[in-house]
């Protein structure tokens, strides 16, 4: 049996661009408490496999990280969405330019339980083909084709820090037999 | 080559218990853009796996999800907190019990790279002694001890959500040989 929070009351802190801020109070084992949360429309995320056996990952800079980080692709769930399934075929397009004839749900997950209501539907996406980019205007991403193993190899060792790209290679070996 | 977006100017929006939130305005590669950026002083995350190949998991109800999650033991790290080995072994000991006696960083994850400063140091803890749990006064959770094996399972077949202990299962079994 896990004790349930239950919303007493909410205060809007911000509304932003990608995300909204809230602070609620909640019923609390001991009385109340208070819970801040980060509300976000969701994202999706890719393992998009070629016939050969290789994973289309993306570098770019990412502000928060103050580096460039190796991913997959992924990309946010605009508000109204509601097919995660269409958004990550466009926005596989849209970053890498590959257009995928085959696509399969992973699993959902969340990236801070503690925070965030954003979940991430991670996909795998095969029978690929090759197309031109269509990113957004301040976007600037570079698209690899790596071999599969080499960058589990990398993400299981520790060189990946994108925590959505680790589960999202280790959902797709598993559930793909690679 | 990858853009490098840099700094512009700094809008602090929320000052709060466990994150801060701000909105920088960065050169982007056309012109300006704005980024929406949540503050957070780190956290860790465990995989503690007792002599008989169980591993630790902690149960809670999450309110960001909506519902209880099934997790990796985990804490945040506080302000002035500079050693995150120290803070692995200190909540796990809170939240399970259990006292290890031997830690090895398995790597250091972001969890939302497009706006989450987060950073989690994942490590592996072995020679476990049991004891008590010595929670916050409004935590909750339960402990289980599960065969590693099934639980690695259940996050490569998507039925765990948590990013973090998704991620943190695939680097305990690669680096540790389970």
């Amino acid at each position: 049996m896990i004790f349930e929070e239950k919303k007493i009351s909410s205060q809007r802190i911000y509304e932003g661009a990608i995300l909204n801020v809230r602070r609620d109070k909640v019923t609390a084992l001991k009385g109340e408490a208070h819970r801040e949360i980060i509300e976000h429309n969701g994202a999706v995320a890719m393992v998009a496999l070629t016939d050969e056996g290789k994973i289309i990952m993306v570098e770019q800079f990412r502000y928060a990280c103050g580096r460039a980080v190796l991913e997959v692709p992924a990309g946010k769930i605009d508000a109204g969405e509601n097919d995660p399934a269409a958004v990550a075929v466009r926005e596989l397009k849209e970053e890498t330019g590959y257009t995928a004839g085959n696509i399969k749900l992973l699993g959902r997950i969340n990236t801070s339980a503690a925070y965030s209501e954003e979940m991430i539907s991670v996909y795998a996406m095969t029978k690929l083909t090759p197309g031109e980019q269509d990113l957004d205007e301040d976007e600037a991403l570079n698209v690899y084709e790596m071999p599969f193993d080499e960058v589990y190899d990398m993400a299981a060792s520790g060189k990946l820090i994108d925590a959505k790209t680790i589960a999202a290679l280790m959902m797709a070996k598993a559930q793909l037999g690679l």
